[in-house]
Order: C-alpha cells, then structure tokens, then sequence
C-alpha cells in the first residue's frame, strides 16, 4: 500500500487532505482512484485511509485506523554532531535515520574546521524525509543547527540519557541505562578539547569512551546509533 | 612514535627488515637515525623496535619488546557482504576496518547486480591499510572475494558463530553468544531469496534480524560491525 509522510495540520478530524507533489503522485503516477486504500505517517502514527475524493490539486482520505509506525524506535535518540568537514554531513543524516535517530543537531566546536551550516540545512532535511522514506520510518527526523556548543549542550542536558563521547577515556555504552530520551555528542575530526569535555560533564553528560580504535568523525554517530537502537532493544 | 605495519617475513628473529616505501618513508620524510624507535605491526603483534641500520633502500631494526595490539578486538569477526552495487563496497570495507572486523568477504548472490570483485580486489585492500593505519588497527583487514554463494557459506560455516541476516526475521543480535570467531552474512540491495536462507540454516547459521527498518545494504554491515564489537565488549 502507498505511504506517505504528511504534515502535523494535514490532519483535521478523520480527515487527511493532501495537497502538492503528493497530491499529484497519487493521482496521476499511482493513479490512484476514489475508494483507494493509502497509508499516511506524521509524527510517529500510522494513518490507514481510503480516498474520498480527488481534485487537481489535492487528495482527501478518511481515516479508518491509526496506530504509532511500528518501524519507530521506543528510546527518542538525538545525535549531536560537531559540524564535519566537505559531504560528512550528508552520510550521517541518511544513515542515522535509517538507523532510528529521531534529531541530528549540529553544532560548532572549538575543533571545527566549519563553523555552521550555510545554507544547507534545506538540503539536509530533504536527505533525512528521503532516507525516512526509504527506510520506512515512520516519522522523519529533525535535522537542526545549533549557533553555538553550548546552546548545543544545553539541549542535551534536557535528554533522560545525556552522553559525550570523549576520546581520553569514559564509561562503556554498555554500561549505560537508558530513560526515554538520550542523546550523544559527537566531535568533529578534531576531537573536543578539553573544556568542552569538562562542560559537558559539568552539565550532567556522561564521558562516553568507544574503545581504542580512531573512528572518523562520520564513523562514530552511525557506530553510536546502531549500538543505543540494539541496546535499548529496538535492533 | 610512527608506526608501520610489515609482512609477516619482515620479521627475523629479533630484527625487523624495512624495504620500499616503508624504509624511503623512515629515511627522506621522517628524516629517522640510527637508534630512533619506531613500532611495527604485523597479524595483531605490535614490536616496539630500535633503528639500527639504514641503506639507500632498507632499515634494519632491533626489536625491544613486543605484545599483542592493544586496538584488535578479542572477537575475530568476519563480514560476508553479497557484492554491492557502485562504489558501496569501498565504504564497507573502510568503515568495517575501522570498526574491528578481521576479514570481509564478497560474494554473489541470486539477487546481486554486480557478480564479481572484477580487478577490483587490490584497490580494496589498498583502502583497508589506508583505514587500518588511520584507526590505529593491529593488523589490516584480509578483503577476499568469493567465486560463489556456497564459497562464501561454507567459510560461515566454518566459525564458532556463523550469523545471517535475513529481512524475514530470525534471532536478535543481542541473543547470541559469541565463540572467538564470528561469521555475518548479508545480502545485497535485493537482500537474498528464500533458497539461500534456507541453505544458510542448513549450513548452521543461525538467522538475525535487525528491526523493522529498512537498512541499505552499505548500512548493515557497518551496524552490525558496530553491534558485535559492543556486545563482544570491545566497543
């Protein structure tokens, strides 16, 4: 059955209007007709709908049930990442949402070669509703920018399960109990200093150590999210 | 201290015999001297070495002490990854190198687009050193490449733990107890068909799946990397 991602105000009552490229997908590429079973996701639900009825521009489908996605992870994991060099960014999203993240936020440290996301973080959100998409998710994950590491830090300490990962040492992965909300930063090819480590620590973040080995900067959120999902059961 | 990793007849008795571009490395770039130490890797063994005698083309070494790499996992994992299509198998097998497998193996299946390594073999073991030497690895990667499907699974078959992963369900990592060698099997973009899973179990491995998400088949393998060496309690 067709599914697709829909907006939080998409939704009005039992109904769910659908308008733009969707629209037209599913009118004139699935031609798809009144009476058509389709499926919708927004925020983590699963809306099972017949179409009703079909304009030029827009789709309206009744509701006949809805459930939370089952392909939606239990533990609301956000990857902190310290902005990384040249297409890093890109790799990271597609493979952390199809790994379960539910937000990316990246943020300057002092290690930093770049400093903030440009323009990009259009470009970025689309790579995370594709690989959503893609991988059946069934909601899609924010991807953010923080201006600043602390502003950065102070989102993480709001999480259930604060986490740094710090080369010079810290607690296993496995050693940790997860809340309901975790989330982990990440340096960027630099690594953080140590000030950053230490405020971190200061804001309730646990030091997290990934073992002897040097993962690169693109490595570690994807090692990291595959670990939390199957420690907290979900892979 | 640089360090190096050598062939395994470099080493003679307690000296350590450079040539190529390892010993025009030591010499012209890091401008070395009689009596510099240096570290040399070799299948997992780090040797702590002193310079002894450089010519235009060598450098004799003494070995001071040797043990066994602090970075190699007490797992020795090795991935079988049905050839993937474009330039996926290059990213595998530098991330999987980084992670901590020992060896990963191509091979085709029913579903493979691509059939063969093709010339490709060297460069892949090329980009295994690369990331070995960058991880701070013991030992670089073996890349082998399969003639066929029951090449490949009778390699499985021969370790402690031989693993498949198959989209239609089966034991969740997190369940297996790992012998000192583990095997994982995954499927190219089309994953693999029912014949093969089921050749897989005759053969002794066991089925794993890995959530209800839909990982690409560059995804997979550098997950469940990720996973084992954790649960192996390496990461």
């Amino acid at each position: 059955m067709p599914r697709f991602f829909i907006d939080e105000n998409a939704l009005c009552g039992d109904v769910i209007t659908v308008t733009g490229a969707d629209a037209v997908h599913m009118g004139r590429s699935l031609r798809m007709r009144e009476g058509d079973e389709v499926i919708f996701c927004r925020m983590g639900m699963e809306y099972r709908c017949v179409t009703e009825t079909f304009t030029k521009d827009s789709v309206e489908c009744r509701v006949l049930s809805s459930e939370p996605s089952m392909a939606e992870p239990s533990l609301r994991l956000t990857i902190y990442q310290a902005f990384p060099k040249s297409d890093k960014a890109e790799y990271i999203i597609q493979k952390c949402t199809e790994l379960g993240a539910a937000r990316i936020m990246f943020f300057p440290s002092r290690r930093c070669i770049v400093k903030s996301a440009d323009k990009k973080l259009e470009r970025w959100q689309r790579i995370a509703e594709e690989a959503a998409k893609q991988s059946g998710r069934g909601m899609i994950p924010q991807i953010l920018a923080a201006g600043s590491f602390n502003e950065a830090l102070s989102d993480l300490a709001s999480q259930d399960t604060p986490l740094f990962c710090y080369e010079n040492g810290g607690s296993r992965l496995s050693g940790v109990t997860f809340g309901a909300t975790a989330g982990v930063m990440i340096g960027s090819e630099g690594g953080f200093d140590r000030d950053e480590a230490d405020a971190a620590a200061a804001a309730g973040a646990e030091h997290i150590w990934l073992g002897r080995r040097i993962l690169r900067c693109e490595t570690a959120p994807v090692a990291v999210t595959a670990i939390i999902m199957n420690l907290s059961g979900d892979i």
